[in-house]
């Protein structure tokens, strides 16, 4: 048989359970060699769902690491552990898949980022699922080819800043950005200087700009529709959303539901995105996605949440350096 | 045959046209019985289609003004002359239908708006058609009865900020705008320090945001979609434009067109809005909306303009008085 | 002023009701100067909302007739009269706008049809307002481009036969003709020998079918969806039925409205109607619609019930002539 | 390793590869063991897609049985072949996964259920990819739920026959057939007695109805659109053909793609079947759909073709014996 890639899955909570599992079963060219969870009722699903298929079970993450003949991990562990649990893999010579985001301090991203750089021949992935969607693949297909001119403008929810650095190109630097968000259902938010629906602006040098809206609103389901705008067409993403294709015809009117959240929506991407870094790490290919994005990503995350918080305009020169003033 | 609203119009030109054969044709309970042009081509227009059906001619305003009976007007003329129209008309104790805006100027906009008020017996109307559109309607009783909460957000084109007073409710007083904008297709829009494609947020006070859109490239044709998000649910309008009910399958897949206009998209509701307006009058009942918020309207686009130039967050206090600082 | 039709109005019914308000209020070349209805009830509407604007009510049919100055006659009164008040209206030598079906007996259809061919300068349309609706007629232009090729196959309600004369040519002559119904919520229905749902298939020669539905049970509203499909494309008007442009997101899904009944769906293309036929009265110029279409279409519905009733295929020659058995 | 399905692919053609590839890759608990084919082509296209995963070749069928542990055999030869290797297979002992249809032929489509109820405990399934797919097996939940009262009419594509029985019932039984077809692209047809478009027409004792049509002229793709009508409601499945969520919008409008053929509609669906087959087998589990159907559903095709063909209308008793005449 040819060669598979050994993997092992760190982290077995809700996220960490789908890409142990998405290994196991639906990515042919892996083989799910091992994982590892610190948590007691994580290792007992594990010992159902995993161990019987040949998985060994570790409750040390660097003792998973020295499992024979591993070739990488795939980290789905709490936000707080993502950067030195990759780190670390790295350090032991394996190609790592991490859930975003690498870290929520932009400090730490970078020394993922910067490690990573050290082994260049490691594949090191931070997985931003829409980027393995069929539908925005099709839809930026659709902006490389043309078929809307230039695209200028998105319009997408907060968890889609890095399909911006995507649809864009990923060396567009922010140049402003402006955000405000209230406290809708959740007064007790204010203590935590948090909001419950929030929205920002960002625009970047090269006349783009990126709408973003986040919501913990939304009663109906899943949404994440969004719009890229060019400057001779437009394509929108999911702008009916639905589960599945049934429309049901009654009294009230015709009704369609909605997935209830993101997997529900996104599950064939994290199956796509699973086989592609697979690929990439067996062929010693490319990988779909610049890690640096990750960093990116944050980073403007970053801004959006201080202009939300202060009330200023963040502003960044030609070169992506943050301005001391939000005065002109 | 009861009374019917003698009505004149005042502009001839794209709008104008359209008001007049609303009144002539499509509002049964007035009467146009007179019309003023200073063009000669309008003119023309109007002695093949307005006078042979009883409609006086007039180059002058201040003359049709006289005309015997005269109860009202509807002023169609250029931006710049509504509100001098719109008071000359009041003088003259007729009733006044205004195209939007009032004026761009907010001080002559309150002077419309205090003439209106020392008159009381006259009915003033500033006319937003979405008020008078159908969907838009069921969206507002929809928010009304409660069936998506409390509407705390919504998403729309710039051209709606009336809108905005509408589903959020007429009292509500702006807290902070920001707004960033590109030339995307026309460079030369520099010089004039405007842009082609503008997005703006706006902050009210009691925790409402409204996010608008704004572009010049829409290649499809006019598509004015709006959201209303609440605490509990969400309304659409338009998130599927569609100039009829035609889908047209093809090798290259399901297609359908889209109005090329406004007037495509709103032709009823600017006939709603004449027989609405007319019946205010004749049964002296209260409009369908406040001329006030034709001034709130224009103070909040002003916000968005500067805020759009300078790169500035726009602050008011509680009572809507403007800050004089970004800063917090 | 220019010359206006001058109009009647025969039946104050549902539909009566309508026809007079469209020629009263919204078909401006023409004037509604009398109405005529035998119901003391129907005419104490007429009372309040006719006569004020000049209308004469009349209670017998023959002296409305004789109004002076009468063009033309609009006849919504009950199916079994359509005909006789068709022809009366025509020996008095007014053009005549009758509601379909001119009767439900091809020997009375014929009469009328015969009597109009007599008096070629008078104007006779029997309305089928689907003809009027603006996504209907584009459906049909696109098929005259040849945009879906020839059009070989259409789906849709069994109200709509007169769609297929319309879409496959009016000279176009039906081939065989099967029929089968069930009585899924009123099974007393079988001692009239009718039934509440049914389903029927035309074929026609020269290579084209028809399929029809008709139910009794749309819990929803109105719907009629069609399609027309071609050799190299399809259309289809109204797949996804709406009152208007609003959806619901909600817990349970999203949801959207479907109008009422037919005139919730249709109530533009019955304005058109009375336009268009207002129009080709005062300017002799042809109808939108051939009358012995009114025939045609009632003698394909005659075939398409005898099929349903007695389960027999029903057969007719080239030239649209019955054949005795439906054995082969 | 908990105990896997030993299973073997009889034909890599189209569909046999999909199958194949299935089994390999998407079927957890399976194990493609081995794989047979009579074609030099599709041997090589097997040598580096299955052999180098440990999937024995074999250029005869009958020793492919031969494989040792071999607890399955999906089979995707030609039609005509079809039910000889099911029955074969039923012979070694081994669980059978058959495409559609068992045969074209009734008298052998019994003779593989007469097989297989020798050999209970066996799993012999016939595989109608429709009843795993999401949408349909949504759309079915609704009906056994009582969402729109009792199913009472369906409209769907010839392919679908399976479908009535399992919306109406397994133990429904034909009452009428009439069907017509027309040669609107393919007159070469006719030399064949076959058709290019044609509808049909099954009602069944109990007050139900089936509508089917079936064409090659699909320009714009695979639609596979079905309608469910209930008494009190109605479901449709995939009334907006679509292949992904993305919808360009241009100058000529808006424009969604749909899937070029059925296995870009029904994908999931194969992989969903791999799974409950081979789930069945290893648990001894009921299949999810009778074997019996797949002859019901091929002697009401066969009524269909007889009844387009004769032009005239077949009739069962209620016992589904078929009536010497089509006179009532």
């Amino acid at each position: 048989m040819p060669q598979r890639l050994k993997i092992a899955a760190a982290g077995l909570g809700r996220m960490g359970k789908r890409h142990a599992l998405n290994f196991l079963n639906r990515t042919p060219r892996a083989e799910l060699v091992a994982a590892f969870t610190p948590d007691a009722k994580e290792r007992e699903w594990a010992k159902t769902n995993l161990e019987p298929y040949g998985v060994t079970l570790y409750d040390d993450y660097l003792k998973m690491l020295e499992h024979p003949g591993l070739n990488a991990v795939v980290i789905g562990t709490a936000t707080t552990v993502h950067a030195e649990e990759a780190i670390q893999a790295m350090q032991k010579n394996l190609h790592v898949l991490c859930e975003k985001p690498l870290s929520t301090n932009l400090d730490i991203c970078r020394q993922v980022v910067a490690e990573a750089k050290r082994r260049p021949h490691l594949k090191v992935m931070c997985g931003f699922s829409r980027r393995f969607d069929a539908s925005y693949r099709d839809a930026f297909n659709k902006t490389q080819k043309g078929q809307i001119g230039r695209g200028v403008f998105v319009d997408m929810s907060v968890h889609d800043i890095d399909l911006t650095l995507w649809f864009f190109g990923d060396d567009i630097v922010p140049k402003s950005v402006s955000a405000h968000g209230i406290r809708a259902v959740q007064p007790a938010l204010e203590k935590y200087n948090d909001f419950d629906n929030a929205v920002g602006i960002v625009e970047f040098w090269g006349g783009k700009i990126a709408y973003y809206y986040c919501s913990r609103m939304m009663a109906h389901g899943q949404e994440d529709t969004t719009e890229i705008i060019g400057t001779e067409g437009k394509l929108s993403v999911n702008c009916n959303p639905q589960i599945n294709l049934v429309n049901h015809y009654h009294p009230e009117g015709i009704t369609r539901k909605v997935p209830a959240d993101y997997y529900g929506r996104f599950e064939m991407a994290f199956v796509q995105e699973s086989n592609e870094f697979t690929e990439a790490c067996l062929e010693n290919k490319p990988l779909p996605m610049k890690l640096d994005n990750a960093v990116k990503a944050v980073e403007i995350g970053a801004a959006l949440q201080e202009a939300l918080v202060t009330g200023r305009q963040i502003r960044f020169d030609e070169t992506g350096k943050r301005q001391k003033t939000s005065r002109l």
